[in-house]
């Protein structure tokens, strides 16, 4: 036992529970359910994961030894390496990373993608372990950078579904990573409460703190300590390019309107920011522009934060977790004391919270596959059928916001044409976000106010200020034969001819790019 | 001056402002922006609108006087001659009735439909009066049934946006009606706050009050008051037929099931409900069954919801409007003391709420158009075009609720076919609430579990369960031939085949059934 490991776990009766990884193995079984710690690839645990695909791999037992597995998100390397081994029979609420996603799609792995504010609070009702003969998950496996007097645990980077996940565990397994410093003093935990015993989340600003430091676990439940000294590994953040930093500079220019005409305070409301070079060429410009005492109210912070932080524009941060590259957790850890009065990590029940969101007003942007000309959004199918990374908390932020916005390169290239795609289509491909829920659309072009406007209202703004020029002409050509359609049949809400209305879709299929030679073309 | 409506109004200096509705005509200007009170076809001002489209048909002014128009849901008969009166630029966030449907679908009245929640709070940020050099309201018409000492409004049977809209307007015109008894007492209003200092519902019962009883005005606002003697007209409530006594039955059943599962309580959770024959019949199924003390956190109350408070088997309902039949008013008040203790009415923000519905854990019962293979709905638009009545709260509740219902006959007749119209499609012709947002699926043929389920899990359920037996083989088909064509391309997370995924609609538009000869057959 490391003298570091004893001192970060405070109550002794766990270290009788230490086990390595590998002593682990014997308690997994095909077909378990199974929860793990972290958030956006940080936070989760890796030693037990690690050894297990070990395992697989060594006695090529792929497809036989695999699992339900539920993270709050997406998880580090380790997933990647299970899916890649077919050890994950079933996956929810969100991934990231090619393996995955290529389980998903080849059907080896069944996905559904669900809020990531509900997520957590369907799990602790039974609804995904109803086929279970006691409707809890096996095996909870949660990373821990510390372990308080009475047992319970202090997460790392990520707090994400780890409360509700604990709460309906028949088994807990804890890692204790030492090789990163104890998170102790930054969460802000609230643990689940079922209706009808649930009541208001007190929080009425972002630094405003009720909640637990750490989650109390029923120690018995507690079947193995394991000490990690894997560090978090997540990529160097995605530099900004000239079409982000456009994208920036028009999101900027509407904030300041929209101070001008009253309708934000000076220092805007929460924002909320996604990943993605986008999102960080927003989060860079607004540490760059005049706005001062910015709050955030987020899921995720990442490297494009830290300036923030440091310039002091930002007041104060929260999310439910603090996805950093290397060098970004290096500089976390080594500024601690500034950092950690600043910032504060949540559940995802709360940070993605409907209740908080609307109250706060928060500004959510976020990136879409591609929006239509009425402002549905595609968030997570491309083409309608293969999956990206699921729809994370998106819609939670986007259906709730004071300011619904969704920011894209008007088009992106494909094998043989450098815009072959546009991200502006006649009818999404798949609908994640609808046209009830956008304010705002945003590309390298301009940014598209869409508020108060009926959906044909709304078609000029998204043509004209959004699609890339290379597909205006065309999708004019759309809309107004569309509304030249429908006049005749008295159907012009939302005018429509739905046997072209995926056309562009098909001729990306089949010919590699969007651009049609007609709409009369026949598939 | 009648007596009643000087015992209605206590606070004496309205009483100066007194007009009648054909006095108030100069006031109201082409391109003005109005509020009316109102919800679901009741509450909404009756004699002012009415003078108003007695004016325009008199001197021929359709067209010449119009205006945007705002109403927190549907209003009364009035708003279907104005729109026949070509009296309506524009208008949100809902409607009913032939008239105003016809008027947007000939693209004659711009319309956007928005989560009645969210509309009110947008409002009042000003997002629907940009282009306004003054950001608010014109005017705001409102039906009051008394007014208190301070001039504070007492709402009829709507409470509505009334308090936002009261809120952001110029000026305000009172319609104080005499011809129905005062509802003082039965209201629980909250006043909008705008973030950053909105503090949380403290509600945390159905029956749980902290608001106010009146909604406060500027009385330096109030330009003129109006008595009405024309009473609320509601058509008598759909009878239950067969087919929506079935969908009842199998809710039910499921019901007693998540009970015996230990999912729910004994006495469910609170129950939301939407309007037409078969909302009326699961009401009327659970009036009759053996559950007990139940209670109702719902948008709108209605005829069917009477006998359950008379049987005692309703503990407590709230809503934002009381919508009931001439009979059923007649019932109300004739029992006065018994209803008024067991229900109150508040804002549609509150009642619509986000944050409250997901705390309470409400039950969501709705009826789509259609719903598709994987779970999507479509609530508003026929064939993705023809407007029907608008959004509602039926996302609001969808999105945030324990359990997330949509029920539906699983066929409806066309002109040609019994059978014509399937409401399980293989990809929905409008998406208004996603598949991340439900939970089951019903129809008269079965019911959909599909919490926890992959999308392509869905699919047999919602085939199998729900579908006409006449489509089965039909959708199966092209569930089939989709899986094979994603097969090839890996992309079978949700498997479409885009270029056959509308066929059905457009055979529909084309033939009069959306029974295809093949899958194969070309548009």
């Amino acid at each position: 036992m490391s003298a570091i490991l004893k001192q970060r776990v405070r109550y002794a009766p766990y270290l009788k529970k230490l086990r390595t990884a590998e002593e682990c193995i014997p308690l997994f079984q095909h077909g378990q359910y199974l929860g793990w710690s972290g958030f956006t690839g940080v936070g989760a645990p890796k030693v037990v994961p690690q050894a297990l695909v070990d395992h697989v791999e060594k006695n090529n037992l792929q497809g036989k030894l695999a699992f339900n597995l539920f993270v709050g998100a997406s998880a580090g390397p380790e997933e990647s390496q299970w899916a890649q081994n077919d050890m994950i029979l079933r996956r929810a609420p969100h991934q990231v990373g090619k393996p995955i996603a290529a389980a998903i799609n080849s059907n080896k792995t069944q996905f559904f993608d669900k809020h990531l504010s509900m997520f957590p609070q369907d799990l602790t009702y039974g609804y995904y372990t109803m086929d279970k003969s006691n409707d809890l998950l096996d095996y909870t496996i949660i990373e821990a950078t510390a372990i308080t007097e009475d047992g319970a645990i202090v997460p790392g980077p990520a707090v994400g579904a780890s409360p509700e996940m604990l709460s309906c565990s028949d088994k807990i397994i804890i890692e204790v990573n030492t090789a990163t410093p104890s998170f102790e003093g930054l969460h802000d935990i609230d643990m689940p409460e079922h209706p009808p015993f649930r009541k208001p989340y007190p929080y009425t600003s972002v630094d405003h703190k009720n909640g637990l430091h750490a989650i109390p676990v029923d120690p018995s439940r507690v079947v193995a300590v394991v000490e990690s000294t894997t560090p978090d590994r997540v990529p160097d953040p995605a530099p900004s390019d000239e079409t982000s930093k456009r994208i920036a500079s028009h999101l900027i220019e509407f904030f300041e309107h929209e101070v001008n005409a009253g309708r934000m305070p000076d220092n805007l409301h929460p924002l909320q920011s996604g990943i993605g070079n986008v999102a960080n060429a927003i989060i860079g410009g607004l540490a760059d522009s005049s706005f001062k005492n910015l709050t955030v109210w987020t899921e995720v912070l990442q490297d494009s934060f830290l300036p923030f932080f440091e310039t002091g524009a930002m007041e104060y941060a929260t999310a439910t977790s603090i996805r950093l590259s290397k060098d970004g957790f290096k500089k976390f850890f080594d500024n601690w004391d500034l950092f950690s009065k600043k910032l504060c990590l949540r559940s995802q029940v709360v940070s993605n919270s409907p209740e908080i969101i609307r109250r706060l007003g928060v500004i959510a942007m976020n990136t879409p596959v591609e929006v239509d000309i009425y402002a549905h959004a595609n968030s997570t199918n491309v083409n309608g059928s293969r999956m990206l990374n699921g729809l994370g908390g998106s819609a939670d932020f986007l259906r709730n916001a004071k300011l619904s916005i969704m920011h894209t390169p008007a088009a992106r290239p494909t094998k043989t044409d450098p815009t072959g795609i546009s991200c502006v289509v006649p009818f999404a491909s798949h609908i994640d976000q609808t046209e009830h829920d956008l304010d705002v659309i945003v590309t390298d072009f301009g940014l598209a106010d869409l508020r108060g406007c009926s959906p044909k209202e709304r078609v000029s703004k998204i043509i004209n200020k959004c699609a890339h020029p290379d597909y205006r002409a065309q999708l004019q050509d759309y809309y107004d034969r569309a509304l030249f359609y429908c006049e005749k049949k008295k159907t012009m809400h939302e005018p429509h001819i739905l046997k072209d209305a995926f056309k562009m879709h098909i001729n990306l299929q089949e010919n590699g790019t969007m651009k049609l030679d007609s709409w009369d073309v026949k598939f």
